[in-house]
C-alpha cells in the first residue's frame, strides 16, 4: 500500500483555501483536497483541548444551531435494518454547509472486537457540493450525545438539580456523568447497570478523572434504588429491545428524565405510563415518532420540540412539580454542530490528512481524458 | 500534515481479513482499517484494466444485481436542494453488503474549476456496520451510467441497431459512445451539442481512441438532424432546466430512446408527447416519478421497471415498430454494483490506503479510555 504524502507546508492551502478556488498544486497534494480526520487525529485534538472543554464547546455549538432551527433543511434519518442491526444516514444543511453522518447500531459487535456504534461524517460546501471534511464520529458522537443531554436538561430540569440517577453504565456513561457534573453542577450520581462490571468500569474511570474529583458516586442495586430521590434520571441502556427501565411508580414530582437509550424502532426504555405522566420534549418530531419512546404512543400524543424551548417560544417547565422528559434519539443537527466544531478545531491546529476524493481535471468538463489510455501506452 | 504510513506487507491483512475479525496490528496500521481509493488510485486501476473492459465488467455486474432486485432494501435518494445545485445520498443494501453514494449536481462548478458532478461512495458490512471501503465515484459514476444505458438498450433496442444519435457531448459523452460502440455494436454515432467545442472535444477523443477505430462519427448541426435515421437516440445534456431536446415529430418507428440527462426535479429533456409515444422503462419507479422525465406525466402514467424485463417477467419491445424509452435517472443499485466491482479490483491489485475511521479500542465497550487524559499528562 502506498502512503498519501502531504508535506506540512501544503496543509495551510488545505486548511485555508476555499474548496472551490483552484489552489496552487504541490507535489503529492490534490488540487481539491478533502480534509481527513481519523480516530487518532480526533483523540489527540480532544486530549489537547480537554474532554470537558470539548463537551462545553460542543454543547454551546449545539445550542447555537438549535436557535437557528428554521435555517436548516431537515429530514428524518434513513435507516437500513437487518437482523443484526441498523445502518443510518443523517443528512442536514443550512444555506452554506451540508453535513451527514453514517452510523450503525449492532449490539453483537462488542463480542467481535468492534464498537456497537461506529460513525463517521462529512461536511460539504452547499455552494459547490465539494466535500471539505471526512471525519471519524464514533468518539465525537459520544461527546455530542452527552452535550445534547445537558443542553436539554439546562432548559427543562429544575435549576437546583444536584443529583442524577445514571441507569446504563456502558460506553456513553462517562460522557453523561462528566457533562452533567461539569456543565450542570450535578454533584451526586447514583449508578445502576444490570452488568456490575460496567458499573465497576464507570466508577474506576470517574475516580481517576481530575474533572470528577468533587463528584459523589453511589452504586445502587436496582434502577428503583438509583432513581429514588434523584433530581434527574438518565437512562442510557444498550439492548435493542423494548425494555422497561422506568415505571410510573418510580417517578417523583419535579424530576427531569433524560431518556437517551430508546433511539430506534423496537428499542425503548420507558413504560407508556411514564410518557403520560411527563411533559415530553423531542429533537425533531417526525424522527422521534418513529424512533423514540414516542413510538409506543398514539400519533396525536402531544410533544414539544426542544428548539422551541431554547428559542423562548414555549415554556419548558411550568413549576417545581412538573415531570419533564427529553425523549432523545440523536438528530442530524447535533452532528452538524459537532462536525463544524471539529473542522474548525482541526484547521486551527493544522491537523489532518489530504484525501483526493475529487479528481484533478485539467478541464472540469472532461472526465474522459483522465481515464483514456495514457499517451505513452 | 502527517502522512498515513501503511507498509506494503500490511495491505494483505487489510485486503483479505474480514473487517470484523481483529487483524494482527502492525505499526501505523489501524486495527480495523477502511480501504480508501482516491481518484488517482481509480484512474490507475481502470487504465490498467482498460476502460472498455471496465465498462463491460461494470455492465455485467449491474445486470447481475438487477436480476436480484428483490434481494435489495431500496429507497429513493435523499436530496438537499439549494439555489446553486443539489446534494444527494443514495443508500441500498442486500443481506450482506450496504453501500451509499454521495453525489452533487452544480452546473456552475465548471466555471470554478470543479466538476459539475462529484461523487464518492462507501461499502459496508451489513453484519457489523463496519465501513470497508471509501472510494471516489466521480469517475466511476461516468462509467456506471454508460454501462447502465447499455444494459437497458440491450434489453429494449432493436438487436440490429447500428446507428446512434448522441445529443449532449459533455463529460458523459465519451463513455456513452464507447459503451454503445464496443458493447452493443453501434458503428455510427451522430453528434450534436449546442456548444460546438464540446462536440469538437468528443470527436478528438474518439478519433484518438484505439477502441473507436471502426466508429463512424457524423457531426450534425441540429438535434433533428442527429436523430434522423438513428436506431438509438441518447440525450445527455447538462443544463438544470426543463429543456425540450426531443419532440414527437423527430421520432421514427423502432427507435430506442436513452434519456440520461433528465435526472432531477426541474431537469428534463423530452416533450411529454415523446413519453406518450413510447413504451417507458425506468430503474426504480418511486424515484423516477420524482426525478425523471416522468415528473411531467400524471401519477398513473404506465411505466415498467427495467429489472422486470431483464428478469424475463415482462417483454421489453413487442415488435420492430415500438418506440422504447429508458428514462434513466441513476439508481443506488448501479452504484452498489460499481462499488463491489471496484472493491474487488482494488483488493486483487493490492491498491489503496488505510483509513482509521474506526478507533482502536482495547475494550470495544469503552470509548472513554481513549479520550481520558493520558496517564503521562
Amino acid at each position: 500500500m502506498r502512503s498519501t504524502i502531504c508535506p506540512q507546508p501544503n496543509f495551510l492551502d488545505l486548511a485555508a483555501a476555499p474548496s472551490s478556488a483552484p489552489a496552487k498544486k504541490a507535489i503529492g497534494m490534490p488540487l481539491h483536497p478533502t480534509l481527513f480526520l481519523g480516530a487518532q487525529d480526533v483523540v489527540e485534538l480532544i486530549r489537547n483541548k480537554g474532554l470537558v472543554t470539548t463537551l462545553r464547546d460542543v454543547a454551546r455549538t449545539i445550542h447555537e444551531d438549535f436557535l437557528r432551527w428554521d435555517d436548516f433543511d431537515k429530514a428524518a434519518r434513513i435507516a437500513n435494518h437487518s437482523p443484526l442491526g441498523v445502518i443510518e444516514l443523517m443528512p442536514i444543511a443550512d444555506a452554506h454547509t451540508y453535513t451527514f453522518k453514517y452510523v450503525n447500531g449492532h449490539p453483537a459487535n462488542t463480542a467481535r472486537g468492534l464498537p456497537t456504534v461506529m460513525a463517521f461524517g462529512v461536511l460539504a460546501d452547499v455552494a459547490t457540493g465539494m466535500p471539505l471534511l471526512v471525519s471519524e464520529l464514533t468518539l465525537i458522537t459520544a461527546i455530542r450525545t452527552a452535550a445534547t443531554s445537558v443542553v436539554a436538561a439546562q432548559a427543562l430540569a429544575r435549576p437546583e438539580s444536584r443529583s442524577m440517577a445514571l441507569i446504563g453504565n456502558g460506553a456513553q456513561a462517562e460522557f453523561q456523568a462528566l457533562a452533567f457534573h461539569c456543565l450542570m453542577g450535578i454533584d451526586e450520581i447514583r449508578l445502576y447497570d444490570t452488568d456490575p462490571f460496567a458499573t465497576e468500569k464507570l466508577v474506576a474511570h470517574l475516580r481517576q478523572s481530575p474533572d470528577a474529583a468533587n463528584l459523589r458516586l453511589k452504586v445502587c442495586t436496582s434502577a428503583a434504588q438509583a432513581v429514588q430521590g434523584a433530581d434527574i434520571v438518565t437512562t442510557v441502556t444498550a439492548d435493542k429491545r423494548n425494555a422497561v427501565i422506568l415505571t410510573a411508580d418510580m417517578l417523583e414530582p419535579g424530576m427531569h428524565l433524560n431518556a437517551v437509550g430508546g433511539d430506534c424502532p423496537g428499542k425503548t426504555e420507558l413504560a407508556p405510563e411514564v410518557m403520560q405522566a411527563a411533559w415530553v420534549f423531542v429533537e425533531y418530531e417526525p424522527q422521534s415518532r418513529i424512533e423514540g419512546e414516542l413510538q409506543h404512543m398514539p400519533a396525536d400524543f402531544a410533544v414539544t420540540e426542544l428548539w422551541q424551548v431554547l428559542h423562548g417560544d414555549v415554556v419548558g417547565r411550568n413549576n417545581e412539580e412538573d415531570i419533564t422528559l427529553f425523549d432523545s434519539v440523536g438528530f442530524a443537527l447535533e452532528d452538524f454542530s459537532a462536525l463544524r466544531y471539529i473542522y474548525a478545531l482541526a484547521r486551527a491546529n493544522k491537523r489532518g490528512h489530504a484525501l483526493q476524493l475529487v479528481p484533478d481535471l485539467a478541464d472540469p468538463k472532461d472526465l474522459y481524458a483522465s481515464l483514456a489510455p495514457a499517451p505513452d501506452l
